[in-house]
């Protein structure tokens, strides 16, 4: 519907991201024919770091260096820093995706209007077609039988194309938007289109700071999210990644890589980690992290560093 | 899909408003085959005052009366009181005016998962079709000739009723929810509910405070939002009456009944007002709101009190 | 400033906790001169319960129990069930306490104003003094030797009560309120007051949401929260415990007493679990959960059931 | 205490404000120690018009004019399209400002922490010292009389100063940092600030949408803000003037420089515009907006344009 965008380059003062930039006004293809645009963006890991400092005042000269920080701020849930970025997307995405979508309240949304103007004949018919989960109450399992699935796609898209021929009939519109009969009137846009599926494509200016977004992305890139709307998730992951390459790597370690123990389970952990610690040579962890997750675990920290 | 809802009473001490008692666990029709019913409530008009009061402390003395005293914060914009009242509705809805409530963001909502379970056979069919609005782009204007009408609203319901045959056959169930052919695994629902058109309802629970309840009011009761939402706007409005009949009677004359003026109409009135100064004898207005009136005029006060 | 207040009981449809209803309208003591007050509620665990069962539809025959159905949702994340009950306190707490506990944006709040009315002779004295932390940047550490504390104690007291003076003879007024000098105008409260230190004590009513309420309570009743909004976060999670007991029983089973673990430390506990599993009997948790712990790390179920 | 930031250029392609990065990086006077300093923006004009043509789609060719979009926006309530821009602020502010400040809840915010660091020795005092108003129960009024208010302010000054000797002394620091004694050990910074009343100044980054601005500013620049906010408010509505001109002005004129009626003051401005329609010229609306005003009142529109 839009053409692509050229866009000049202008002088500013502002935090930039260069990698970033060069994303700016390009649709990042997602589903059959959706897409994710960054329109524009507020901040950097930079950013971060400086909302951060105005914080600690002088005490920071102490937390030195940005990286180490930015780890810092996200493990100990300071999520304030990370509203300090802000970035926003124009997205085209199923009205079903739009629906789970609009639940993350902390952010701006700007939706095209179907009481304005007449939506285009553009649905999403999935590419593979999945039975009901036989685990999971609300997801889906494995893929269906080939001949039923072609079936099923089949009937998707022919219910979507009959239903948009319905749509633009009690509107007495062609595709172009013409008038079609002289002897009807057409009935009002936002009465006719109620019988276009939700499978049919509406778009969105979605803006939205970095902390609500990393928060939109646990849930929305998780196993659990549908499968449609996570692969919205995952390419807005991967915009992230070069808009704030730090605060996109904590996020991995402690967020989406990091798994929440309950009381109970805890309990096992610290047991078989007491039994064991002689023999542990932990790789991965630092001293002063093996101290702090010794700690965690309510052991008493040794001198043998793991 | 639930059954009206026997409750019995049990001993509170918290603030209790009889007149929306009656009403709690009752549905209240809405359109075709919507409702709106209340299902729980905090504070009432004396909360309001009683919130103001903590603020106002030992000065409240002299803002004596209740119901001057909530005309008096709603007409000067003092919203915090009016958060500290709650109600909690149980909705039955249409997609697409689910689509236009979600927008109010300051609120908690559990909307009917169409992932986990599956849809009943219900969709609106509006009483009247009408075209286009002549003057307002995003509105309906007069009802559609009869024979017009008659088809469309055929078509409507036949459009939709055809496409629940196709969403239960994807799902390979039928109405009782029984699985129907052997042959056929069925698709998932997250998937089988895409070709399900707009029109279609869901339900959800819906908890706002009542500031922004009356901001969902100002948008949803007025003329410019679409008819549908405008009937539960509308019931809702109601509600709110029983409630909390003084702050309603107050959102009634400052809000909804009140317009706002622009600078260059402000011009205009100031210089009317003036030159008709002494011909004029407000009778809706007593001697100090008189006053009030010819200040935000920026007149000067008189003697003759209007 | 007010008296207990004595309260009425009426007859109620609505969901009511009678644990809860013995609370409200008492005093909770916090530190010198503070209170909690629960001032009205709206839910229960079963109103968690109803919430999710709109969601899940008819699908939710399987999810039969209540308890099980709550910790569920809690471990799950499946926050907006939690969201459906409302809890409204009368607090009064130091202006310091204030100004962190504000930084919770999603509540209402009406404050005591020092605009309007003139504060009370009341301010915070902490039973100990303590030095700074030697590991924590932003923390207490040991107490103080007694002498320092005792003088330190006296010079806060004295401190308060000197400023005191100083914003009554800037208003001109005495400890009653009443006018003093004739010779002097006095200044206007909301400057007068600029002189009061932060542990003078006010006051404001105070609702939220339950998921709010433990997010608060997470971050407000942890360790690193200053000593003073804690012994508050304390209270209150008190008062939760009465209100929805099955909620809050989940919360620290999965929140307050759960850990989570970075993508790093998962590793070493995914090795050292590995590597003793035939020798763990995890008494703790049913076969169940012992399998969907082992899911989480990552390893195979097995057969043994731990 | 942070000294002015020199900031280099870079090229972007984002939507950028020559008028606006003039200021980038300079503080902004306000108070006798305060500033404000723009740190960060999103957005402009042009982006407010670009999210509402999202939202109209192809209907949009019809509002064509930029001002006469974002005027029609302002007019009819249509606020998202504002939320597009975002701006973010370094405040510097004495705490009883920051007290009003923070109510405003749709905001990001990262406080200098007195847990954290040690404050300076920098504290507000009032130019003028004014009476309590005799009108408004929460405002001030007249000058003091000359001699009352040398004095006054004297005293504010002194127990500013002394009450930062305590703190200092409690921490057992000098204004350097350094300690002092030897034989105490000092307090914790979160105790020992307590002494310190609320006109010290602390600071913080803010970050707001342009709406939410705006909302800030109808009550902060308002005649009823306390005198030292509303000195900050007008800085940032001259900030918004060379960011948004086009937002900005229609702001002025219908929401600051616009007068709300009620129902009954309409009843009034009705009937007298009615009796004396004949002989109006309205000099400052159009004849379209005449007769918007016309029917805004409820007459009837007229041939004669006014």
């Amino acid at each position: 519907m839009r053409p692509r965008i050229l866009l000049d380059t202008m002088d500013t003062k502002r935090d930039t991201v260069p990698a970033l930039e060069e994303l700016l006004g390009s649709e990042i293809k997602v589903l059959d024919h959706g897409f994710i645009r960054v329109v524009d963006y507020l901040g950097s890991d930079e950013s971060i770091v400086d909302a951060a400092r105005v914080s600690y005042g002088r005490g920071t000269r102490r937390v030195s260096e940005n990286r180490a920080l930015i780890r810092y701020l996200l493990r100990h849930r300071h999520t304030t820093p990370f509203e300090m970025c802000e970035i926003k997307l124009h997205v085209k995405l199923p009205i079903f995706v739009a629906r789970q979508w609009i639940r993350h309240r902390t952010a701006n949304v700007n939706e095209y209007s179907a009481r304005y103007s007449i939506l285009d004949r553009e649905f999403y018919v999935p590419e593979i077609a999945s039975e009901q989960s036989r685990v999971n109450n609300q997801g889906r399992g494995e893929a269906l039988p080939d001949d039923e699935a072609k079936e099923d796609l089949k009937l998707i898209t022919l219910a979507s194309d009959e239903a948009y021929g319905r749509y633009l009939y009690l509107l007495n519109r062609d595709d172009g938007g013409n008038r079609v009969s002289e002897n009807r009137v057409g009935m009002a846009r936002e009465l006719g289109r109620m019988v276009l599926p939700t499978n049919f494509y509406t778009q969105w200016y979605w803006k939205i700071d970095l902390h609500n977004l990393f928060h939109f992305l646990s849930l929305r890139a998780d196993s659990h999210a549908q499968f449609e709307i996570r692969e919205y998730a995952n390419r807005i992951a991967e915009i992230v990644d070069r808009w704030v390459p730090m605060a996109a790597e904590a996020f991995g370690d402690y967020v989406t890589g990091g798994i929440r123990f309950s009381r109970q389970e805890i309990e096992i952990v610290r047991n078989v980690i007491s039994a064991n610690r002689a023999s542990l040579s932990p790789s991965d962890l630092g001293p002063r992290e093996w101290q702090e997750f010794v700690k965690k675990l309510g052991l008493q920290p040794d001198d043998s560093g793991g």
